[in-house]
């Protein structure tokens, strides 16, 4: 792969995995305990498939992000928190079996995809149950306005991702309607997660809003990190099959980037061909390099952050503060170990 | 298509089409004009796509039930009543087009399917958003019951057809798993309609659970007609491709009648075949009718449908009891209008 060295510096030791805020591992072993406690809950036919469904789970990010906007001085854990942390995972997990469906992704988490290993019959009806079990859970956990909010965030995760299908192979498709999907298939759970954990962990209302505009940001911001790694990750480390997106014909900000900065014919040519499947990963890669087009979507992946860590600029008093902006770092970090 | 004389009546006017119970249309109507209401509240690039869903709808025979039984004296309309139908009709529409993205189905009350008209991506992310706006109806209508019932009926749905699908070419597939699974995809749906229209037309709790029971046994029968229409079925006047269940590979009761009343060396080669999708459905057909097996499954359909009208037998007195009992004559009609 060409890579000019002026975008790696010469690291001597590898760049170690971030890791998640330690503070919150009591908090996400409870949820990981209820979790898995709702597995025997399913019916027969379903349960082998949902153990395998929660074990090949990822990092746990949007639980983290419940726990991290509820904190309180305490470290105490709310039930609620549990409850939300459960649902939002679910829905992600949900959306991820049918994205798995859609793209004829072979691997996830290092793992093969359920689509892949069941089929994709059994992948649909899977993410459906996962969906039921999340509704389940919100009846059960007796607020009317978490399980409102719940609800809200899903369809308009479903609606990102409809018009992101939607625009497959539309040659206008900009960067702005870039944003737009990526604001309500990543953004929106990300952004209900902070809304339910603060509200759980009892904060003020301007905090809610604050914390839940905080969520919206990060998840703009690991969409760019998790578009960005399309291009440019290590398969083993970020556990998937390496240019998905390309393959499957989503114009992410790299690409878009990339489109911007050529001349006018070779932009036509590079569209055509990745709507035809005729690129190849590494010339593509190669050719973001040359236009320093990571660089410039690191750029906005910081500039997308600040916007969220701003938003909690007056909250200094609160712990749950802090406990979010660590997890600002280790999305941060996340993209230093992928780019340094 | 060979049919016995014996089996068919000489009929001099066409059987007409069954209708809905007439009491229950201002209740319909107003169904229909919350359901289209809920149009607009869609993200925009889901609004085009829920309109078609809506508009090339079915008979709304679920939110018929939950009609039928909360119905009171008065006729009068609860606006639980319309939550639960707009429910229970959009965790049917969600399967339905979850169902022929599996399928791969055409035709669906003579419109083209979603996945056929807009592919299947958009297809599997249109039933999501239909199951989570299912989700935040249940969260506004502020019953915590109603909600959680509608959760387990609708994992149970999934339940049912993941089965269903797993057992795809097992040859030991048998009518006892057969009814386990048609219990749960078609029968959950009709008893929590059941379930949630009786407690909100505040009727008491034994009539409420026998009410559930009526709609379990409704919806088992009503899938044994859906079954025989898959063989024997007047395109035009069903709606959708004929034989699609056959050429899914999923083995039906009129099927799996046949097959039972074969030589054993004979039922093996139609297993095969079956499997391998070398079968003919006219064929098929005239064997099921040499065997007797439509007669046989009718009379199945007849005891399950009994068996439910039995469940209501003590509740004389009220008047939702009769227009249950409408709704079991609709269906039996629809079965005499297939076969006689």
């Amino acid at each position: 792969m060409l890579v000019p060295s002026s975008n790696r510096p010469a690291l001597a030791v590898p760049v170690k995995a971030p890791v998640l805020p330690r503070e919150v591992q009591p908090h996400l072993a409870e949820f990981e305990r209820f979790f898995a406690a709702q597995i025997d809950t399913f019916e027969a036919p379903l349960r082998e498939l949902v153990r395998y469904i929660f074990a090949s789970h990822g990092k746990r990010i949007r639980p983290t992000l419940v726990f991290c906007s509820g904190w309180t001085d305490n470290g105490r854990i709310v039930p609620d928190q549990i409850y939300a942390a459960a649902m939002v995972e679910l829905v992600h997990l949900a959306t991820l079996v049918h994205d798995d469906v859609l793209d004829g992704a072979v691997l996830r988490h290092q793992s093969p995809t359920v689509s892949h290993k069941f089929g994709p019959h059994v992948a649909v009806l899977l993410g459906d149950a996962l969906l039921a079990q999340a509704l389940k859970i919100a009846s059960d956990s007796l607020s009317i306005e978490l399980s409102r909010a719940m609800a809200s965030a899903t369809r308009r995760v479903c609606a990102g991702e409809i018009q992101q299908t939607l625009e497959r192979g539309n040659p206008r498709f900009s960067v702005a309607q870039y944003f737009e999907v990526i604001s309500m298939k990543t953004g929106e759970l990300f952004a209900v997660s902070c809304l339910l954990g603060a509200r759980a962990g009892g904060h003020p209302e301007e905090f809610i809003e604050a914390a839940a505009r905080f969520g919206l940001q990060l998840g703009i911001a690991y969409q760019l990190f998790d578009d960005m790694a399309d291009f440019c990750g290590d398969e083993d480390k970020i556990g998937k099959t390496l240019g998905t997106d390309l393959a499957s014909g989503k114009f992410t900000l790299p690409l878009l980037t990339l489109i911007e900065r050529l001349p006018e014919n070779e932009a036509a040519n590079l569209r055509r061909d990745v709507l035809a499947g005729l690129t190849d990963i590494k010339t593509l890669t190669a050719r973001m390099n040359e236009h320093g087009v990571l660089k410039s979507v690191r750029e906005r992946f910081e500039s997308e952050l600040r916007i969220g860590e701003e938003a909690l600029g007056q909250w200094d008093g609160l712990p749950a503060r802090a406990r979010l902006l660590d997890l600002a770092g280790y999305v941060r970090a996340q993209v230093s170990r992928l780019l340094d």
